[in-house]
């Protein structure tokens, strides 16, 4: 059975992508970001998932390090999650009384608005996950609540109080899958590729996507990165329409080679349809 | 005297940055980001400072965020701090004894490797702040550490056991002056702008690039964050060379009105110059 490698514990929102990935696989929990990627690299897992954007926080800035600097995995996929945050508790109880909500620093952030407006006099309190939220709750002597997903909640067996507190509505995480074998062409694809300047003269940027440009192919995101070298120095990271077996992707790279420092292409991949697109 | 306000509590980096800023100022510490700005808008301080980029982490994405949607501030000013973290315990301990380090995650992942090789045995447990993080040092039962800004750890009083134990050595992080008046040139200036897009042609963002490229205004940075509305929707920020006033950057502004949704200019101020510059 194909193996699929996830920063875990179950209840993720990353378990959810690699669920949705393949519904009849072997699921890999790992502890971290960069553990996906070793476990793929290493064969202990087909596949990994990993999350890389979210519509309300964007890029994934972990994620993207490790594709630009310390991987040489394919991404050869990518999924959708809406992204519902759930306030559970030990005992059904009242908003008003609760006095401590646990959970991951950007969860807290993400429904910052329901929590003043609703539990202005909880205490709020850091954890390093969501899932690990749920158990600091479950183990608080004080009258406390958790952030996390619906699905981290049933797994602890604690009780949902509201769902979807999110502040925002649409509220979705991108996730790539990686691998070590490459996708093939589809007629429905993008790339990702990333690329790094020698200088900064003025319009090098915008000589590159005229590349892309003059030839029809859209840009479908641009992300600058610190090369980590030096403040005010980045990587570029584009997601560009087509597989880079296309001739106008093929003719583009090639332009791209002598006009910058370093050019790496992190995959081609069929483009997540939502369930209404692929009807 | 002038007040400035900054994310405090005192021994923040945000505090270095006020203090860089202007040594003899009344300093104002507020709890959030957003509140920076708010006392800033009204008249509570006459200027503020807030963190906008990590030379190792990227953008600051909750400021980025504030400045394209949520303030009307100008920024009037920018100042670089070198990120310099320090370990610190209630008493002189050697590292292989300390059962506990608490600090912000962002900390403790810009210490991982760190971490990993000096103290792996130490449960890492997660902080709103560094400075609250010392706190919870302070007043933990085990053989606790904690990872801050040294002027933390000097506030409070607690013995420093190391000081660069972040792992990249060249971490910085730039900060941007907030004030309700704009800054005048001075012929070495830069200007921060934001735009979004009406669709998502091909070649639209390189359009825009070309209309600075081709009047000689070097692009300093470019970044894209999610629009909130729609996952795949960004707004653009870019910092450009040159002041708003600036013949060059006026006409280019103006070019771009036609092509662009949306178009705010967040302000023209002097650039940063390290002391090495200044010679």
């Amino acid at each position: 059975m194909k193996k699929i490698a996830y920063l875990g514990p179950a209840g993720s929102y990353s378990e959810q992508a690699a669920i949705e990935r393949c519904n009849s696989c072997e699921y890999v929990p790992v502890e971290s970001i960069p553990m996906v990627a070793s476990v793929v690299a290493s064969g202990g897992a087909d596949e990994g998932v990993v999350p890389i954007e979210n519509s309300i926080e964007g890029a994934v800035t972990f994620t993207v390090d490790l594709l630009i600097h310390d991987s040489d995995l394919m991404i050869t996929g990518e999924t959708i999650v809406p992204i519902k945050q759930c306030l559970s508790a030990k005992d059904p109880v009242s908003l008003e009384d609760i006095e401590v909500v646990f959970s991951h620093p950007q969860s807290l952030s993400q429904c910052r608005e329901y929590l003043g407006r609703n539990l202005p006099q909880a205490e709020l309190v850091a954890s390093l996950s969501n899932s690990k939220a749920v158990e600091e709750m479950k183990n608080s002597l004080a009258r406390a609540a958790a952030i996390s997903s619906q699905r981290a909640a049933n797994i602890n067996n604690v009780v949902v109080l509201r769902t979807g507190i999110e502040d925002f509505s649409n509220n979705q995480t991108r996730f790539v899958i990686l691998s070590r074998v490459d996708s093939l062409p589809t007629g429905d694809d993008k790339t990702s590729l990333c690329f790094e300047f020698y200088d900064d003269s003025p319009g090098i940027l915008s000589n590159v996507l005229t590349e892309f440009a003059s030839r029809g192919i859209n840009l479908e995101k641009i992300e600058s990165r610190p090369n980590k070298k030096r403040l005010g120095l980045y990587v570029f990271l584009l997601d560009i329409q087509g597989h880079k077996q296309d001739a106008p992707v093929l003719q583009a790279v090639e332009a791209l080679k002598s006009q910058v420092g370093m050019l790496k292409i992190l995959g081609s991949y069929p483009k997540h349809r939502t369930l209404l697109e692929q009807k």
